[in-house]
């Protein structure tokens, strides 16, 4: 019997993904339900950044850029549980500018996770729009048609997708683009609206330059594992903490 | 015996604060000085958010704005261990604009907690600089000699204090004040150099609007106790989980 070339298996994979992740998801669908908890207060609007794909390929004798692969299931399951719960908003940092800087195979293997990410959403319901620098060979072509918002299926759930995004360059873009005493509201990222909660994967506590205007008050919670190590209860702990606390934005 | 009034007590306390305090640590002074633990790595710029004063003042049956006063001498006490460790600059967290909001006896009393804190700061050795929008009735009087960065005692270390300050007005200050093609460049706090490490006393995991842009890529430490119930082991925490940390910036 001929063998089948590890890399179509992977190609057949990756562009079946969707039907997979059903399936094994209807699998355990029930209990993915049923296991949702309710909370007193919810996050209109959530952002993820989904660190720890390097690491999680080094302590298995991966290369680093192996991880980035295994990083794309948890955004859809993630992406399920807020459809679920009625989130309003979700934004997910793909990756930034100052990530390019990363050697080219990573820089590969984290910029096609990003689009194999962003057409599996578009499958899905969905209201996407992708913000980042279209002005540079950085900014993959397959996504430019996703820069526009664009709903998909039913829209439930607006996600925004952060593409070679850079803070500097949100924040200096009204220069360019538009009426000078409005530089704040004109940002490159002005459709993204403030986010109350901000997730962050793989146990480091910053923000790595996303969307320095919309997490003014964000609250942060560390998820100390790494993101392809995803599990619902991250979700539910980041929830929980969330409905704990007392947001006054300053007053 | 004619009883002295408790706000004759209360303002003698306060005007010679700086002299009990040096009495009191004097006292503690080698302890302090041996309890210092080494670090591989020292951040250069670290930025303070002392907040639970109010939380504080609750859990010991006071009113919320009796908390503020108790938050003056552990900024003192921080900043003889930044020195001590030769920590190139320090900014605090005074309030900000959002924070005016509260209820004016509570006003009062941090911005009072403010003065006193600077005042005090300007007989040690540092180089200070007020950051905050003077063009508002809620910046004290008091402060205004300070909103030029001068040069007290022998130096030593920069400190920062953020008083009546708000990211708006920060990011949005170069519009009327310079070249409006260096707007990052030009923002009202663009004395103060990006942060590395941001310590939060009081358990709430966000920035409260603090520097958006110089705390981009700040690696973020919470202590989970109340500010006025600072110890000294609280910041060498912060430092020993700092010197763990890989700071790449997005590299």
């Amino acid at each position: 019997m001929k063998r089948i070339p590890k890399k179509a298996v992977k190609l057949f994979l990756q562009q079946n993904l969707k039907i997979i992740y059903r399936i094994l998801s209807k699998e355990i669908g029930e209990v993915n339900i049923l296991g949702i908890p309710k909370f007193k207060k919810l996050p209109r609007h959530i952002a993820i950044i989904p660190d720890g794909n390097r690491r999680w390929a080094q302590a298995r004798n991966l290369e680093k850029h192996e991880g980035y692969d295994s990083g794309i299931v948890p955004g859809l399951e993630l992406y399920d549980i807020c459809v679920k719960l009625g989130i309003e908003e979700l934004t997910f940092f793909g990756f930034t500018q100052d990530n390019t800087k990363r050697p080219k195979i990573q820089r590969k293997a984290f910029v096609d996770a990003c689009i194999i990410s962003v057409q599996e959403l578009s499958k899905c319901d969905a209201e996407l729009l992708i913000v980042g620098n279209t002005n540079s060979d950085m900014f993959p072509k397959e996504l430019l048609p996703y820069t526009k918002k664009t709903k998909f299926g039913k829209g439930k759930i607006r996600i925004n997708f952060l593409v070679n995004y850079g803070w500097y360059w949100d924040l200096t873009y009204a220069y360019n683009n538009s009426d000078k005493e409005k530089m704040v509201e004109n940002i490159a990222s002005s459709d993204i609206s403030r986010i109350d909660l901000l997730i962050r994967w793989g146990g480091r506590r910053r923000l790595s330059g996303m969307l320095p205007i919309q997490t003014v008050y964000s609250d942060i919670y560390v998820v100390d594992e790494m993101w392809p190590d995803f599990k619902p209860e991250h979700m539910y702990n980041a929830l929980e903490f969330y409905q704990n606390q007392d947001i006054t934005l300053g007053g």
